[in-house]
């Protein structure tokens, strides 16, 4: 069969791939469609360390093929979204509901391929982009059939990530206000969560000014075209000032009750930080290098109780938060198939990229059932 | 009547205080106690700037002298527990069950007094180291005549802050783990309040190893001895070590739920954000000069959705929490007295900043109704 491989050099398609059967709590699954996302192009640039060769992609949708002999709630034939976390299940954070912070749920690489006969690695558990590949049960969300696949494969990692932030880290609610950084496959879907939640406003920001249409598009009530020469906090703060009638003095009443960080810069972050109104919270989604720090204003958090959080993936919760968001798809007030700016076969992969670098893409899809172009 | 007045050069008792009549909905107070807390102090040395001349106090319990003519809640004769935060009840916030965010409950200084027939600026809405003083109804919590009011009078700020930081800041519950900066007035009753809550392990740190004691009679089970040489991080994950079976990795698994500092050092803070635990929480409660900053790992935070969040005043509902205080107080479950080290009268508040200088003092109450020494 054939799939995305890096090598240690480079990635290329591979013919030579086969994938192992699945073991008891396992799932073999045939891949319709993914999510071309950063983090795959991190392994390639190195940014992401790991062992090689391994079989790219890890945001996915697909037909279940086989199932382990343990596995209840999946059949071969099942459509099932794909997620990247394989959590335990059983550790203290699984059993209160918060399997993102099971500590068994990082990449933990195995080798469930072959390429040409020898042992290749899988990423974050997943290597979607393969026209098989086998996960844990855990991983596969069964949906119905009438979801289009080439849509439903971005919910595991990037709609998951914006929508999980805002429904799972925040408690973001009618006529809250929020900011979001970066306007991409984790801004969007940031912006509608906090559209379905009822947001009364919500301001896009980012460098590009053509991406003003796909944010409104999504929700957003204003937008702030960020960058050289724009003090961005002044700009939101201009958009929601504290009325001058009520007590404002150092402690910065007016902003926004959330800010997303979808961009993960540090500068970008303390932006968000700074834009906060009085009990304010700044969300972190987007992965800065691993040694960047932002320098918190203490005063700023403790005298009027402004908080700084992680979003892991959007705390999923994937067998309750991916039905949901097919619900909430199903009656209109969630967008998948926008999301999905372009489609590519397996083989156009490289254009993929090249588009995704351009800043053309919500997010680009490869359709890897189709191998080739055309 | 008596009250301690600083005047911009010195503090001192004067005599020559005078307070107006309460307003429609005002309430004049007798005190009977109040405590010492640092921010007096800080008026004192200049850290908060204040308008002068200026009486001091703002931690304190009495007996209601009269009440202006919309005031229900309080009659002449009942004992109150003052607080400092004078919240609208009008605003969002307020109306949200968030008083502690209220625009209106900062400082706002007024004249209330005369000092030698010249107009006297309160102090935090306060001014408890005074016969009497007029406070905003809203400020005035009724309790049982048979709680001490030597006792009581603390609850307003220090246990408020404390208590309120962990019942009403975070979600810490059974079984969960604790670290608490700072062994004096407010993290005596951080201590306390997260051993009501159930907590497992509550490790109190300091830099005095004499606080060792104090710490575990409110309920820690562990004392590390911070300083020069001493690693607290380290210290604290080797008594709460991750399973060596599990995974860990570079995301330092192991180490508490929750850190709460109420020193407020950036060092601290710093400190108590690198011993947190997967999914923990670390809360400011200390407060660093205006500028400090804490170089947060922003990885460390959005990998493993670790929290940064400040708490002021203990995020207080004083109407909801001060009557919760004083009900588990009367079971036992709190500990109001021992946190009064010392008593002093009025005129001994000398006395009293020296004691609490030298570390000498988890709380010293001045009895403010017992104006000379003796």
């Amino acid at each position: 069969m054939k799939g995305l491989v890096y090598d240690g050099e480079k990635a290329a398609i591979r013919d030579g791939l086969e994938v192992r059967d699945p073991e008891a709590t396992e799932v073999k699954v045939r891949i319709v469609a993914a999510g071309l996302c950063h983090s795959d192009l991190s392994v390639i640039d190195g940014t992401i360390p790991w062992p090689v060769p391994a079989v790219l992609g890890h945001e996915g949708a697909g037909l279940v093929e086989q199932v382990g002999s343990a596995v209840r709630h999946v059949k071969p034939g099942d459509h099932v979204v794909l997620h990247t976390v394989a959590s335990c299940g059983l550790c203290k954070w699984c059993n209160q509901g918060k399997p993102a912070w099971c500590r068994a749920s990082l990449g933990n690489p195995s080798q469930p391929f072959t390429l040409d006969g020898e042992p290749a690695w899988n990423f974050a558990s997943a290597s979607f982009f393969s026209e098989y590949t086998v996960v844990r049960g855990y991983q596969c969300v069964p949906i119905a059939k009438d979801v289009p696949l080439e849509s439903a494969c971005l919910i595991g990692c990037g709609v998951l990530t914006g929508v999980g932030s805002v429904f799972n880290r925040t408690e973001l609610g009618l006529g809250d206000t929020a900011a979001v950084f970066g306007v991409g496959g984790v801004g969007l879907n940031v912006i509608q969560a906090c559209k379905v939640k009822g947001a009364s406003r919500i301001i896009a920001v980012d460098t590009m000014p053509e991406k003003e249409k796909w944010a409104r598009g999504f929700g957003a009530t204003d937008f702030v075209k960020a960058g050289e020469g724009v003090d961005t906090v002044q700009a939101v703060r201009e958009l929601l000032p504290f009325s001058a009638e009520q007590v404002t003095g150092i402690m910065g009443a007016g902003g926004v009750d959330y800010a997303f960080d979808c961009v993960g810069h540090p500068d970008v972050l303390n932006n968000a930080l700074e834009m906060l109104d009085w009990g304010g919270t700044a969300v972190i989604i987007g992965v800065p290098p691993p040694t960047a720090t932002v320098p918190a204003r203490i005063g700023n958090l403790t005298h009027v109780e402004r908080t700084l959080t992680g979003s892991r993936a959007g705390s999923h919760r994937p067998h309750t938060d991916i039905p949901l968001i097919v619900d909430l798809y199903r009656q209109g007030l969630l967008k998948l198939d926008e999301l999905v700016t372009a489609k590519y076969g397996l083989d156009e992969w490289e254009t993929a990229v090249h588009d995704l670098h351009e800043g053309k893409l919500a997010r680009g899809v490869l359709e890897v059932a189709r191998l080739t172009s055309g």
